[in-house]
């Protein structure tokens, strides 16, 4: 797969520095801890809200820096998880009286990096608490993962947080929130194609013409099974019933759902797969109240889509519809 | 290139569904004529705003159908233009006293669909006014289009007259406001691969591991050559001089700068991109007054971007970033 880079080394602090120029009044890029903070961050009034994963998830975290969302965002090279001196540098700089809330996807690399990110900033005297993202029902345990990994439903437990830190939320208050975002998310992804990091320059998998990987993680981990390529419909099918009997999500719920997109398919077909899932949960009963479609947490140019399910209560549906302002946007 | 679809021909229609169902209280999908449009449209003191084109090139223009951007699209089948009855059938139902302005991509079946739709709606009494983009400055004449093709600045067109007929413009105002914008918005755009419509279940043109297509139309169409692939920052100096020369954009302008991904090229690499272009505008001794960066006009799943500079004015500007609602949002 060819890539628009120029020396692989450079591929994320480029790509960060493109970042800061794009958004020069609200985001700015520190070079030495490989980090995007608001400008306007720490504030005495509000919890600071960070996170940190491997690069290669685009939007996911970089992107989403911004007002109502992240406060910062610490990522590790291309599918590896920061370094826990970057964990702990970028919780000293957003840190205000309030604290800091660590969020973090799980995985291994990325749970070390963050404990011991939190423990040294706990020994500068700053307070931390952490939310756990798990919301991938396809396996167990996995490849890069002890229990379930975290993928797509991140971006709720961002939204929820980040909204409700705006408003004054306490640490504690908010690490409950978060954890009861977890606690009514669940993902379940696929993929056609494999993806290729700019540093290694192969595919870190393939498939076949006629193959594709049901329950894949979001660095081409294996999932549940590599099967024949399915007419869209029967995709989407499968995925909404995993998603939806996990919870599970039952008739007279109010959800958000989301079609999340893995790098490389186009939007047209993101909103083809939308319109099959929002019918399917229609028949169940449900009904959707807020809709996502296009890419929240990516595999770099992989092609595939994940399929989100959010129970919402009013208070989350609020904190869902607040405004924010990140990198990623149409105008 | 493997692809979520159904059968072939369902791909648009079932695309316009989930569009719809994804926003229920602003958007309307009318089957009979394969449109999207706003649900508050007609209005009586508003000039009502369509465009259509083939499909293939969302968001372009189904998901930027919206409060502030176009007020209906009527989409053709992939890399199709819209029949001139659908044109025709889409002016009636948008049609106000204020009268219609018909927004069009310069590609020969597209002219051949709107002037038709044109003359029947004037038939009807229905006034309407037409301005053609022609950015692209790769080519004089192409594989489908006469004179300049029409490609990502369109959708600095749309934003302008979008706000502008939101804030009462006429039609004479509107027609005369697109054609100004038209003036000062050059583009050029290249590709890493090809794409696979739907319907035809292979690419349309084929690029090897090490070549690149420079000055590529959005269907594929050859552009100014084929070679080697280069490191990236060697692809945006290639390109932002083609369109820098162009206009000419001089020392002292305030410009727009986009980053148009063709729709298989993630948005990590699109920011990196970014990065340079902004460099090389400064370093012209420009200001880069609004960024934009992602996919606005694409060929499907084709790796690849576009880079578009539009000389700003006051006026300009500030319609530029009057609040605008589509389809396509994170939010």
């Amino acid at each position: 797969m060819k890539k628009f880079v120029n020396d692989p080394k450079d591929f994320v602090p480029e790509m960060l520095k493109g970042i800061a120029l794009a958004n020069p009044t609200t985001l700015k890029y520190i070079p030495d801890y490989n980090l995007i903070m608001r400008t306007d961050i720490p504030r005495d009034d509000k919890v600071s809200i960070m996170q940190g994963s491997g690069s290669g998830h685009e939007p996911a975290h970089v992107m989403i820096v911004g007002k109502g969302m992240l406060d910062a965002a610490c990522p590790g090279n291309v599918f590896a998880a920061p370094p826990a001196d970057f964990v702990y540098q970028t919780t000293k700089l957003v840190a205000g009286p309030k604290g800091v809330l660590h969020l973090l996807n799980n995985y291994t690399g990325d749970t070390m990096s963050f404990e011991m990110g939190r423990e040294m900033a706990e020994a500068d005297g700053i307070e931390v608490r952490t939310v756990v993202i798990n919301d991938d029902v396809a396996v167990k345990d996995s490849l890069y993962t002890v229990g379930r990994r975290g993928v797509a439903g991140n971006f709720f437990v961002i939204k929820a947080v980040g909204a409700a830190s705006e408003r004054g939320a306490s640490l504690e208050e908010l690490e409950a929130l978060g954890n009861r975002v977890v606690s009514v998310t669940r993902t379940m992804g696929m993929a056609l194609t494999g993806c290729t990091p700019p540093g290694k320059g192969s595919p870190i998998f393939t498939l076949a013409e006629d193959e594709m990987e049901m329950g894949i993680g979001i660095h081409g981990e294996p999932g549940r099974k590599r099967v024949k390529l399915a007419p869209a419909n029967q995709i989407v099918d499968e995925l909404f019933e995993a998603v939806r009997s996990d919870l599970p999500y039952e008739a007279g719920d109010e959800v958000a759902l989301m079609i999340n997109g893995m790098g490389g398919t186009p939007i047209s077909e993101l909103y083809l797969l939308y319109g099959h899932a929002h019918e399917l949960v229609e028949k169940c009963g449900m009904k959707v109240k807020r809709s996502y479609v296009g890419e929240y947490c990516t595999s770099l140019e992989m092609a595939g889509f994940s399929l989100t399910l959010v129970k919402l209560d009013p208070e989350l549906e609020d904190l869902l519809a607040a405004p924010a302002e990140v990198a990623i946007r149409i105008f």
